[in-house]
């Protein structure tokens, strides 16, 4: 895999001072909204939820490049009013305001757990943080609904920058708060494109590739590619 | 629909001196390129061909937020590259470049054809152009194929600009070219979030609606839905 603006291109995972998670979809699930939208939807669910995200991805991705930012929860909104009519599903504004209060209580991973305490017992700790799309009070609930905010004391949203990922400014927030070199340090997403877009940032760059998923054509591969989250505090402690 | 930035709010789609027309999905069928996808991959024409055009989509607005721009054409062989492994089909790279030649040989729409002699039979017909994401020869070749170099003299590429639509400094390529302001210009597109773009950055936006889709929900609407092309020679005469 490429090691491009490594210090050491022979050890290309080394030197990580601290460690940068994306939130959805690598800490938490965002399929977690699947039985709340199978609920008042029955047997759609997950076609509901599916095209749920990739319109809430998509809209973040436009609305940066037409310079016209609204923030995550408008943007989760927006996704779901336009997957509830693609999929002709009755969905009232309360309703849709119900199931978008979901993204406040994802449950995490199980390896993510997993990874969060292995981490916080290592004798030399890497420092931890979060560096999301979400909105900061979307965030700040997340975290404190499954209580890490102790385990994981940075917090960062692209709030501050007015643009969602993957372009620079936001992962140069982490530079910023974090006061490291980015080749100091470790990004761990399991979104592709985000792995891609830190990666050329120049981060190191930790994919988790749960599914299996082929990489991302994007012109850059990450450093490294974990199958789960469990790798992460031995793949720290070789080093 | 919205009519903001109009210069007449009561006659939103007037004072129209030119069209711009999207080329992929408006005027040229991507989906063309199914039946050869078909012949290498039996009964998985559809799915490679939706999948290929999907990530040749987010790989242009990926790209274009990391700053890493790259040319229509290698966005293509990329994206078709992913959506084979995604897929698990083998396919050389000798049959990637087949099929990605496919781009330049796309069949026109039936009501893209007739909307164009229509509109080059009215007596005040207005000036017609193209505003594509396609690299100039990918364009040419395509325009060419299709003999369409006098119906449609201004083509217009993103490549001179270095980023895909829709970031601003794409649309004003033909504000700058045509040297008419944006709001007596027409800008056609069957694609939702295209039609979002040129809305925001101040085009009179007619959306080709042809699958009856729900209206994107990125904070603008445009000026007209068309459910064909064949509709658009009638409403410009009618003004």
């Amino acid at each position: 895999m490429s090691s491009a603006r490594s210090a050491d291109p022979a050890n290309p995972a080394g030197a990580i001072n601290a460690l940068v998670f994306d939130a959805y979809g690598t800490l938490f699930n965002v399929h977690s909204v699947v039985a709340r939208c199978d609920e008042l939807f029955p047997g759609k669910g997950q076609a509901l939820s599916a095209l749920w995200r990739s319109r809430q991805l998509e809209y973040s991705w436009l609305r940066s490049l037409m310079g016209r930012y609204v923030n995550f929860d408008q943007v989760t909104a927006d996704a779901l009013k336009y997957a509830c009519d693609a999929l002709q599903l009755s969905c009232s504004e309360a309703q849709r305001v119900a199931l978008a209060q979901g993204y406040r209580t994802l449950q995490p991973f199980d390896d993510a757990r997993d990874a969060l305490s292995a981490l916080a017992a290592m004798s030399s700790a890497p420092r931890l943080a979060i560096l999301s799309n979400g909105a900061p009070d979307m965030l700040n609930a997340l975290v404190a609904h499954n209580r890490m905010e102790r385990a994981i004391p940075d917090v960062m949203s692209v709030d501050s920058v007015g643009v969602f990922k993957p372009d620079p400014r936001v992962y140069q927030l982490a530079v910023d708060r974090l006061k490291l070199p980015a080749a100091q340090i470790g990004f761990v997403s399991s979104n592709g494109w985000d792995a891609a877009g830190a990666r050329a940032f120049g981060f190191k760059v930790l994919w988790i590739n749960r599914g299996g998923a082929p990489v991302e054509e994007l012109g850059v591969r990450p450093d490294r590619e974990l199958k789960s989250l469990r790798e992460l505090p031995g793949l720290l402690a070789g080093m």
